[in-house]
């Protein structure tokens, strides 16, 4: 390399440069400048993960000019590859092309190790990928009766050696499979190797025999209180190839948390049936995703989880009785690094690491710590509030200063559950609305359909799915159009008919519903909102608004610069709504935005760069918590939170609306201002 | 500390001083100048392992005299315990007497942390206690809303600013029992932990609320190919408290190893019927010691393991196939640390871990690498020869300069087994034989009584028992005497009736037996030795003697200066008997010497003292593996082997026999010689 009549060899887009003798393979001259270039076969010319295109030509910036042959000719190893694989023209095989000359040679990102998935959002960072579990590539001694030592120990040494892979462990189950492995790859083989983040050891985890050319996958799970969302990414393009949800089938113990600390403190073994349930329908979604990717459950070989408190210790199968008084004591808050088989997850490779975001604290859970994974409030310039809605809502608020965190007790109003008409987000669900103020009829649109209800082609576009009830995001757009549209008061009464001036209002027991949508002559649904609905509603915003509130208490503003609206179903809200509705402070509207299921992507970042895991790790012991539970301020916040604000006043942009009078149906005395809130 | 003024503290018998305070407690004291003196409770009295003697008077020897006065009175503490669990009169709690004036003070035994197990043989080193898992007490801070940290993190912090525990991790079940624990114990509690030698890492395995004051155990197992021999030890006193034996329940699968490889190779998912099997009898096994021991088999937290290569595979759930042919690879040759449950061994702490030892090659395992821990030749000043017998016999020959290993097949017969009347060693079994070369009439011992059967008392003290057959040793003496009495000739055939002129002697179908004893009057058995018993004897022999011989060999040597015979019954072989035999090379007989079962010994040691791990890990790399299988000079031995000497020339010790002429009884032509020798 010190001969100055070695050729120059610059990479781009890195910039790196050195020189290196003639015939210096460019995978080497890479290696050697680190350079960011793939590589699994260790440069057999095999994976083909090595690719770059060279440039010929002269290159003022770089003060080269590149003469055709500053590169080896095309080889054989090059034709057979791409003959049967196919490689794009002007490629080169970075182990087979040599220097020859001073070059310019270009790494296409698919080349890269860190390969970068890039997020949609503006404001979101893009995902580098950096899995845990990689695949590796290695040829292996023989056997030698002179110089007896196992298997094992020789495709250990040849991973330290050709890797650099030291501290290199084997699962258990390896031991089974190497002596096959070994002798039918002719001693080649490819092994998969989880390498922990924290205690700096590597643990192979599977082995084939010869070059196993398929990939390995890995699994970002939101396990909520009422649904489970699940990514399954290839851990080395980082592409999402199949996603799934299903509810918790802990639902039938209590639909908020802390009914399922009440089921747990109520029946013995309790904790164990929820623990089997919620790990049978992991299983079972495991399972699902699989299949639908087409893959083999066994070559998902990682997995990362978050969730709330109480989820993540039922899921450990710790049971959550102290998470239901106070000191609210979390059995651990740390994050934890397992084995899959001491979750019970049987739907992945059996030898895999499975990872849970750690807590922040005994309200505020792994969920909390993957939203400000995936959102990073503790790098933001401006104030930011993050409010990741489900039946338990984690809120953030922060700056680079500084993060406060809580989480407040929606309960599952949100997602469609406790209303009467209520449902998943699924073909047939109504998710957008919107009110004539003046005649008081809606049209909306379902999921599954791109025409609003009053459109011509929606009959046709629905007729399989039908219409069937209202989601999550739906209710919160019904309820803000309703009272922008003066079906319902302030205090969140409808009015009767008179009142309201529509037949659709409704005498329904003691209160008046609201028809939406009348099915019945062909079968269907009768879609209505009942003054019970609105309740629910009433208080899940409130308990979200309160929270929110809380914290800008605590941090003593009375403004946020931008909200970031969260939650598995965090991407349909909208947010014009959610403010008429009184879910969030007031901010400029063109600065509230959805991230879309934040603690998801909070997840998949964590599945995808292992580093990412330590930042997490580190994030979460900085960030302030705020108890709910104990702050008199929050009680007092949520009982003047339950009203719905006369927002047409607020937005000039909703002014197509007729600003109405503050109106107020309620003529009785009635009872509900009193009714108790229920914690989860 | 450098006040001049205070006083003096001396410990015996370590003779460490230096000067405290008044007031300072003798436990202090005693760690800040690196003073061996146990404690579980951190100095708080509850305890009691820190007990010491304070002496009073002149100790010229020192230079101080004590004073009555020098120690702080006997405190409630020391009251309360003594009245509760009894303290011999004049010694102290540690924790509780403090410095008053110059003291010394008098550590005993049993208050060392790193007690020593004394070890009766002159040659063998003591065992120093210093288990992988002990027992911490520690007081844990409650948690506290505003500075929310997990049970376990807490815990675990805890424990390091105690005990100095860094790097701590708890076993994933500790999750589900630390809350209940902690609250129990109110924020006391006792923990079991395990620190793994090589990786620098300990590990939560159990949780008490509280004090704990039982005792934890571990288990030494000795699992050869026909026996199986298990010891609970006290962790913390090294006491062997329980010990018991098995047949290993692979030997319906066949006898000697290599049959065993070919069960596996003939019957898909042998290998794992035999796994099944050998884990299945390890855990009967583990709950008969454990009730012997009356004790929960959940009290065992820590299992040694060793075995010959076959075994540790079978055992490990490895096919043994690859060592059933050149070059004989081991799937791993290391040590092997891995979790209780990965070895399917259910009667044990279900979050235990377990070691097996390195193995040293192909055909010499983890069992000769424990009688190399346990006899130390690489230590020894004196060529020292080891022969372990067994199914499979492991060889060492060494000094301190360099150590040579093998192993022979030795087959089963020196168990008893093949052996027309062989037994395993068990009341009623003959094992100890005296042949009048006279009247070629046999004495014997049988296990269980002190008689000779020509005694009287001896009818009696076989009432229960009977007499049922021979065991190892037995036959060893036995062929022995046969040869010394001129029953068995040099090429091993027993002689008719009017050849050794009794009538003992008779014709067997197309050889001659030997009646040992006639009990087919009262129902018992006829125990005879056939000339097929001699072949199997010889054959076993020949195969121990030319493993040895081969060592010697390649030592370069023509003699030893002691030979250590070992073995599950090794204690048990007599010397004299074996060299006549010629089981072993000529040697001074009082250089003979006998280590018991110095394999299941190398266990208990790396059982007791977890730094022994390291030693027997590094030793086995310096060990010369020498394979029987391609050495043409071992073949030769063996052939050269399979006579029987003419012992009573070289034993002057026997002057009672009649020195025989060189008998020869092969008058016919016999094809005995020509059978194949079989390999396990």
């Amino acid at each position: 390399m010190e001969n100055k009549n070695n050729p120059l060899v610059i990479f781009t887009p890195s910039g790196k440069r050195g020189e290196f003798p003639v015939g210096t393979p460019i995978l080497t001259a890479a290696r050697q400048l680190g350079v960011d270039l793939d590589s699994v076969c260790g440069g057999r010319g095999i994976c083909s993960r090595c690719q770059i295109t060279p440039s010929f030509g002269e290159f003022s910036k770089h003060g080269v000019t590149v003469q055709n042959n500053a590169i080896s000719d095309w080889n054989s190893v090059e034709e057979r590859y791409k003959s049967k694989r196919g490689m794009i023209d002007g490629r080169r095989l970075g182990c087979q092309a040599t220097v020859q000359g001073d070059i310019v040679i270009d790494v296409p990102p698919e080349s890269q190790v860190h390969k970068q998935v890039v997020r949609k959002r503006a404001e979101a960072r893009d995902i580098l990928i950096n899995p845990t579990t990689r695949l590796f590539y290695v040829e292996v001694e023989q056997p030698d009766m002179h110089k007896p030592s196992g298997d094992l120990e020789r495709l250990i040494e040849a991973l330290d050696k050709e890797w650099n892979l030291s501290s290199l462990e084997a699962d258990f189950s390896i031991l089974k499979k190497i002596q096959t492995a070994l002798r039918k790859g002719e001693w080649k083989v490819t092994c998969a190797i989880h390498s922990d983040t924290n205690s700096n050891k590597s643990n192979i985890v599977e082995i084939w025999p010869g070059y196993y050319e398929g990939s390995i996958y890995g699994m970002a799970v939101d396990l909520g209180s009422t649904t489970i969302a699940a990514h399954l990414c290839d851990l080395q393009t980082g592409e999402v190839v199949a996603s799934s949800g299903s509810m918790n089938p802990q639902i039938r113990f209590g639909e908020d948390l802390m009914s399922r600390v009440s089921y747990s403190m109520m029946n013995s073994k309790g904790d164990e049936e929820m623990t089997s349930s919620v790990r049978a329908g992991m299983n079972e979604l495991f399972s699902e995703v699989a299949q639908e990717a087409n893959i083999s459950t066994n070559l998902i070989m990682d997995a990362v989880f978050v969730c709330n408190p109480v989820m993540h210790h039922l899921f450990l199968g710790i049971d959550p009785f102290e998470l239901g008084q106070a000191p609210f004591a979390l059995a651990t808050s740390n994050a934890i690094n397992t084995k899959s088989s001491n979750l019970g997850l049987s739907q992945m490779h059996s030898a895999s690491n499975v990872y849970l975001l750690p807590c922040i604290a005994g309200h505020v859970g792994a969920d909390a710590a993957a939203v400000a994974l995936s959102e990073s409030p503790n790098t933001s310039e401006d104030l930011v509030l993050i409010v990741d809605v489900g039946t338990n809502a984690e809120i953030l608020l922060g700056n680079k200063d500084k993060v406060l965190a809580c989480s407040s007790p929606t309960g599952p109003a949100f997602e469609g559950a406790q209303i009467s008409s209520g449902q998943r987000a699924a073909p047939g669900a109504i998710e957008h609305v919107e009110i004539d103020p003046t005649t008081k009829d809606p049209r909306f649109k379902v999921i599954g359909s791109d025409y609003w209800s009053d459109e011509i082609g929606f009959e046709d576009s629905i007729k399989s799915s039908g219409i069937t009830g209202i989601c999550g995001s739906g209710i919160i757009e019904m309820v803000a159009e309703m009272r922008m549209a003066g079906i319902v008061d302030g205090p969140g009464l409808i009015g009767s008919p008179e009142q309201t001036a529509t037949s659709r209002c409704f005498q329904d027991g003691r209160t008046f519903s609201y028809l939406v949508y009348d099915g019945s002559a062909s079968n269907g649904p009768k879609i209505t909102i009942t003054n019970r609905d609105i309740r629910e509603i009433q208080m899940a915003k409130a308990a979200l608004y309160s929270g929110a509130r809380l914290l800008m208490d605590k941090f003593e503003v009375d403004n946020v610069d931008r909200i970031v609206l969260a939650g598995a179903f965090g991407a349909h809200i909208s947010p014009k709504h959610a403010m008429a509705l009184g879910m969030i402070p007031d901010c400029k509207l063109k600065n509230v935005s959805s991230a879309g299921n934040a603690a998801g992507t909070g997840a998949r970042i964590a599945l995808l760069n292992h580093s990412a895991r330590s930042d997490i790790e580190k994030i979460v012991t900085e960030i302030h918590k705020i108890e709910t539970a104990i702050e008199p301020r929050f009680q007092e916040h949520f009982v003047n939170a339950s009203a719905i604000p006369n927002s047409v006043e607020k937005f000039p942009i909703l002014e197509t609306h007729v600003n109405l009078p503050l109106i107020n149906f309620n003529m009785g005395n009635s009872k509900e201002g009193t009714r108790r809130r229920r914690r989860n």
